[in-house]
């Protein structure tokens, strides 16, 4: 099942995506105000039965699926390539997942506008990856029972400053200013997904492709991230873990190709969809 | 004015605390159901005349005064006295703020108790610090008007795994562990504070006095992070930020002197209050 929140009428809604369109409810939607309360209550419903309502797609205007209570988690140097990439240095590459977080204030959804903020960087890049949501609340979970947690799937552009991603030593700050999480198009539920460790990741700028990636080389897992995020913290439903990019970051090349306005960045993740965003100043 | 949220009677409350006790109202909350939308609301409301319920502080238990809806900023190595102990090398004290964040799954309230985690770290720290809570949305503010967006103050208690803050390269896991932010006892409000920059932080384990600093050693002020913080990031409503520790955490010492179960924690801020909590395994 494919889940996304759209603004149809200026009302805005969560609904299920299907081959002819959106499938809706304006009667569900007041005990269930937004997707976070469907992550929640999602295996006491039956959508399936419950929409009734129907839009076209391009008759909606797509917005982020929801904005989480918490920070997206995120895992840095996720794929081997893309450690060496940043740093040329093997020794880099981790043996513990490095995990730093974006505010969720800085979400948008598909199509909307990535923000430039040239008076405070002058280094805008992207990063294409599977995001992770969690369905279920849980903690020290072990790998083999974890994808029992996954609710679903979607893509994230872990937008980045580098320049004050560095000057801060911490990651949070260069990954958090206002609309540096293009997320979506939509949430696509696990059991869609055959096997996540085997999804290639292709992101473009304007056409060329600059990340050509697939899920199999992560160093950790999804299984492995939600075992080792989950030791002593509770994993709660709508809980967000992007799980780290492929190489091909715009840093990576000689000389850097930094984001500029005009841009448009577009991911693809197979099996769940492509997310596109473009720069503006 | 000092706000405070506790459970009375199985039910939980927001009130103000004066000399004699706490005054609430079983009315307001229906429309304010916690603490997060007292925040947002304040300037609308009129406490002082619509509490008209009383109950002693000694007939509640007190509760974190809310949980915040995205992670809570943190500054690390804020007191030069603090990154030396850390690092024994005067480069690590920052030109530019270290930013990271806590998970709000990690916040309990004054009393609570904190969990040592065993099973997954060994060397379990304390860093009391002063927190800052927002009152007013804002994106690139200065900080000449900086303190007009501040809501109030609390005491925060950084808890750290120090192993794995280090083992994951960025803090947040180290950090984010369940019971590692005890916060509160309540929030006192901007006005009560008359220079945010001249307040002692003591920090006590059992009676032994390990943290004697106040925040007019911090590098960046108040003020000066607020302005940092929101280049690019709009700040909102009941965000928090954390404005570092003093000299003398555990991993200061010479051994180092980790908590273990049994300890208390206690942390004094000047105007503000004392936060105490007990390690339990």
């Amino acid at each position: 099942m494919k889940l996304l929140t759209f603004k149809y009428q200026d009302t805005t809604y969560w609904g299920v995506l299907k081959e002819d369109g959106i499938y809706y409810s304006d009667h569900l939607i007041q005990f269930f105000p937004n997707m976070g309360s469907i992550i929640e209550n999602f295996h006491h419903l039956n959508l399936e039965q419950d929409l009734t309502k129907f839009v076209k797609l391009d008759e909606v205007e797509i917005l982020p699926p929801y904005r989480p209570n918490k920070n997206i988690m995120c895992i840095g140097k996720n794929y081997s390539e893309h450690a060496m990439e940043m740093t040329n240095d093997p020794n880099s590459i981790p043996k513990d997942p490095v995990v730093f977080t974006k505010s969720p204030s800085s979400v948008i959804g598909d199509g909307q506008p990535v923000k430039a903020h040239s008076h405070v960087t002058e280094q805008l890049d992207y990063e294409g990856e599977l995001a992770v949501i969690i369905g279920k609340k849980g903690i020290n979970i072990t790998k083999e029972n974890a994808l029992d947690y996954v609710f679903g799937y979607t893509i994230m552009n872990d937008i980045t400053a580098r320049d004050l991603q560095k000057k801060h030593q911490q990651f949070f700050k260069g990954k958090s200013l206002d609309t540096f999480a293009p997320m979506g198009p939509y949430i696509v539920t696990a059991d869609e997904i055959e096997d996540v460790q085997e999804l290639s990741i292709v992101t473009k700028i304007n056409d060329e492709v600059r990340q050509n990636g697939n899920t199999k080389d992560m160093i950790f897992s999804v299984a492995k991230l939600i075992e080792i995020l989950s030791q002593g913290m509770t994993l709660e439903p709508g809980d967000i873990i992007a799980t780290g990019t492929p190489s091909g970051v715009g840093k990576g090349f000689n000389p850097p190709k930094f984001l500029k306005a005009g841009d448009s960045v577009s991911i693809e993740v197979k099996g769940i969809g492509t997310l596109t965003n473009t720069i503006v100043s």
